[in-house]
C-alpha cells in the first residue's frame, strides 16, 4: 500500500462514494506525470536540436501544471464538488493526451518516450476516474 | 501598461490571432484570484467559526491551484493548443464560479466578500476570453 | 488600494507584528515576477537562438517556481513561522538575482530586459521584508 | 527502478557532479511530501476538532508548496546551479521538519501520523543530498 492509498485510508470523513482504487490510482499518475513532464522540459532543453523542440517543451510545461493542480484537487475531500472534479479531469485527460501525442513522435529520445509512456498512464487514469463518478 | 501587457508586447512570435487585450486582463485575474484564494482560505483558518466554513476553504483552495495552472499555461504561447485553452479556461470558469458563490454566502467576513469579487471578475475574464477564440 | 492590501486589511487575526506595507509589496512581486518568468520562458522558446538561451529558460523556471511558492506562503499568516519565512524569502531573493542577472546578460531581447527588472524588484522587496523582520 | 530514475537515466547531458541515487530519492520524497501534505491539511478540515488545527494546516499547506517548488527544481538540469540548490534545499529541510514536528503532535489521528512520517522522510533526503553536495 502506498502512502496515497494511506492517506486515502485514514481520511476522516466519507469520500463521498468515488472509487477509492482508482482515485488513488490517478492521485498517484497525476503526480508522477508533472514531475516527468518538468524533467522531459528539461531533457529536451539539453538536446542539440533544442530548437525543433519548442512545442514538445511547452505542451511538457503546460501538462505539468494541469497534472499537479489536479493531482492537488483530488488529494482533497471536503466539499467534494463532483461537477468541478469532472472538468478538471477533462482539462487534465486532454492535457496528457496532447503531451503524449507531441513526445511520441520523438520517442527516439529515451526521455520523451518515457514521459509519452506516463502521459498515456494519467490520460488512462482521469478516464478511469470520470467513468467511474457515473 | 502593466508587467503582463508588457511580456506580451515584447513576445518575439506571433500570437496566434488571440485578443492580446483579453488575454492580458485574464493572466492579471488569474494570478491576483490565485492569491486572493490562498489568501482568503487562511482568513478563514483565523475564524472563530472555522468548523463552519471548512468547505469554503476548499473551495477556496482548488480554485487557487486551478487559477494559478491556467494563469501559467496562458503566459505561453509557444505551440498554443486552442482546445487545450479552451477546456481549461472552462475548467478555471468553473472554478471561480463555484469559490465565488460559497464566499459570497459568507460577505458578512470581508475577506469572503473581496474574494468573491475576485472570483467574479476572474470568471469573466475567463469568459471573455473563451468568447474572443470563435 | 491594491486586492492584495484588502486581503491583509481584512484579515481577522492579528499579523504577528510584521510589517503590513512591506508584506504587500513582497507578495505582489513574488505573483509579478512568478507570471513574467514563465512568460519569459516562452518567450525564449519562441526567438531564432533558444539554443544559447536554455540556461536563461531554466533560470527562469526555477524562479517562476519559487516565486510562487514564496507568494503562497506570505499569503497565509495563521500559525506564522519567522524562521521559515526567512529562509524561503532568502531562497526567492537569490533566484531572483541569479535569474535577473542572466536575463540581464540579454537585455537587448526586450522580453530579458522586462523580466530582468521584474525580478530586482522581487529580489528587493524579499530583502526589504527581511530586514524588517528584525 | 522508478519514473523518476528513468528520467534521470535518459537525461542527455551531464547532471553536473550530483549524486543521481541522492538526487532521485529526494525528488521522489519531495512529490510524495506535496501529496501527504495536501492530504492532510484537508483530513485536518474533516476534524470534529478542526479548531484546533489550523496551525497544523497552514504548516501543511506551507510544506506541500515548498516540497512542490524543490522537486521541481531538482527536476531540472541545465543550467545547474548549486548555490540556488543549496538554499532552497535548506527551506524544504526546514518546512518539513516545522510540519512533521507539529504533525507528530497530533499522531492519535492516523493522517498526522502518516504525514509526519512522510516530512521525517524528505528532511532526511534534502539533507542526504546537500551533504552530498560537498
Amino acid at each position: 500500500m502506498t502512502l496515497v492509498d494511506q492517506m486515502l485510508e485514514t481520511y476522516p470523513a466519507d469520500l463521498g462514494g468515488i472509487d477509492r482504487r482508482k482515485l488513488a490510482d490517478c492521485i498517484r499518475e497525476c503526480y508522477a506525470c508533472a514531475q516527468a513532464c518538468t524533467a522531459c522540459a528539461d531533457a529536451c532543453l539539453s538536446e542539440d536540436d533544442v530548437a525543433s523542440l519548442t512545442k514538445c517543451i511547452r505542451s511538457n510545461l503546460d501538462c505539468a501544471d494541469i497534472c499537479f493542480a489536479t493531482g492537488q484537487m483530488l488529494s482533497r475531500h471536503t466539499g467534494y464538488d463532483a461537477n468541478l472534479t469532472r472538468v478538471m479531469l477533462e482539462a487534465c485527460m486532454m492535457a496528457c493526451k496532447s503531451c503524449g501525442d507531441i513526445c511520441a513522435e520523438h520517442s527516439h529520445m529515451a526521455h520523451c518516450r518515457e514521459c509519452a509512456e506516463q502521459c498515456r498512464r494519467c490520460e488512462e487514469a482521469c478516464r478511469a476516474l470520470i467513468d467511474s463518478l457515473g
